[in-house]
């Protein structure tokens, strides 16, 4: 490709091509001022962009500047608590701010989050919070190239600006939990392909174990969704192997409690028989009356932390990525020693 | 008051001063079409608009229907998994008939309410559906007096159009089923004061109770918020009681889910020892150790019949308030006959 060969203006795109990295790392890059410490490929990016004539759409970002006081959030669902509890934190914080924050679904599906988030931009929302980037997510890439402002939260996709709770130190938690109660057998009712979070769950707890030579048999591994429903499919799959597993993650509470009726239906006894941990740690689980130990994730900071960044980003200054630490909170449902082999 | 004492625009308020009813009765009544089955009340409304020379705000009314095919959505707490679940079904039934729903929440608070609401007035929305209207609502009033569209779901106030469930109808289906098991001494754990939705449960429990000559002391009539943390407070000081309630009616699923974990940590065992029924019949009540028997409330209709009201006012179709019919699931949680009195 050569410049005199096409009258196109330099896109994102181009460069990143060029490259041979994201667009979500082109956009970080030419969003930051150029300092000594930047990376081979930071110097690589900023040289094409120089190169080809690359001009960031300032007309755009100017248009954009007329502040309607208001945020534009996009969650996978409003009815999954954590989902909900992290809009209303945002809510609150943006409230202080002095702006009004407005939220819907996508269902987790990309037309419906494109079409909202295209609807929010019509009607001219200071900025974008977004909750249910997909790990492949060339929407995304396009809005960055529109210098539309915008921060993820609870997913991250490529290098775009995000939130996110250090889902893969989560899963190591767990992991040490179990080796620590003495399990052997362990099983994990994994999320969806697509979302970091059960990816990196999954990843972190895996990686744990076989760091203490613990390679878990496929059979243990089960892909499923988010919900109660998806957690009952995928302990009965479990529930039916021999030897059972005598401890099973679920990377989210709701699959979570799904599995513990699977495991009460089957007679056995969840804690005793059988240990489960969830994550995200949903308020109801320490009113279940075997109280689930989870993953317990800081909800507030997440929406406070969306909220700065996102200020952050409209005043023109850079912005970093941020992972906030979780922690497990163990309960009855995980505090014995391994069940005798059934 | 005479007319030409005063140069004051005649409004719905002043019609309803002299009529002695609420604005949302006048509001309502000239909405609609006059008919030979009016009442004498909308008789008299009619007179007195004809009286003083009342007009309906047609300049406000035209100016909203510049269409911006979005519709605003107020609820109390979208962590509220039902308030969550009405959205989903209000946003996927708006998407059907083209329009885009935006949410947000006013934490149940009436000046929140109205600085949302009137953000959405400002960027000019089609239609408002309300889902936090307390029983004393001047805001309410005021947006009628106004011409802003509206519908309101969940909770009622005045006779400002609605769909709610029949929630007397549920509170009186649970008397009767505790009344079926046997039992004797039972309570409630009501809601709050301002919401109709909880109001009428009791008032229909209670009044179904006393029809069958039980007329609960008091003490056994507990008021509480609708979260578990307060379900648990409530359950505390049910248990004090001796003799203990054998059955406990908590008006939303979260209380009965806090009052369950009460009744274990006294060594109680819930569905054998205190029957507890819930509300809502949330998609973890099946899933709880001790499923929890619930008043099942159909979530999608509610949804798509506020929608298919909103949709109506705007065409300027007369409107009519709906009551919708819940029933009970009974599970564990109060299946078996009451248990010995401690």
């Amino acid at each position: 490709m050569s410049e005199d060969k096409t009258s196109a203006r330099p896109t994102m795109r181009m460069i990143a091509d060029l490259a041979g990295v994201n667009i979500s790392t082109v956009s970080r890059v030419l969003r930051q001022p150029s300092t000594d410490s930047d990376s081979e490929t930071a110097r690589r990016i900023r040289h094409l962009a120089d190169k080809l004539g690359y001009r960031r759409d300032l007309w755009a970002a100017s248009l954009r500047s007329r502040r309607t006081n208001a945020l534009g959030i996009v969650v996978t669902r409003l009815t999954d608590i954590v989902m909900a509890s992290v809009y209303e934190a945002i809510e609150q914080h943006a409230q202080a701010r002095g702006y009004l924050a407005i939220a819907g679904s996508s269902q987790d599906d990309p037309n419906q989050q494109r079409s909202r988030i295209e609807h929010y931009i019509d009607r001219k929302l200071d900025g974008l919070l977004i909750g249910d980037a997909h790990l492949h997510a060339p929407f995304l890439d396009e809005l960055a190239e529109r210098e539309v402002r915008f921060v993820l939260f609870n997913r991250s996709s490529g290098e775009h600006p995000s939130v996110t709770w250090d889902d893969e130190l989560g899963g190591a938690i767990v992991a040490q939990h179990f080796l620590d109660l003495g399990h052997e057998r362990m099983a994990i009712i994994n999320g969806l392909n697509y979302s970091s979070s059960g990816v990196m769950r999954a990843k972190g707890f895996l990686a744990a174990l076989s760091k203490e030579g613990v390679n878990l048999p496929s059979e243990m591994v089960i892909n499923a969704g988010f919900d109660a429903a998806a957690g009952r499919e995928a302990a009965k799959e479990l529930l039916r192997l021999r030897p059972r597993p005598t401890a099973i993650f679920a990377v989210n509470d709701y699959s979570a409690i799904g599995a513990m009726g699977v495991i009460r239906d089957e007679g056995l006894e969840v804690g005793k028989d059988i240990a489960v941990v969830g994550y995200n740690d949903i308020s109801i689980a320490d009113d279940l009356l075997v109280p689930l130990s989870s993953v317990r994730v800081p909800i507030d900071i997440m929406g406070r932390t969306a909220v700065e960044m996102i200020i952050s980003q409209m005043n023109g200054e850079p912005v970093t990525s941020r992972r906030l630490t979780p922690y497990l909170v163990v309960r009855d449902s995980s505090r014995g020693r391994p069940g005798k082999p059934t």
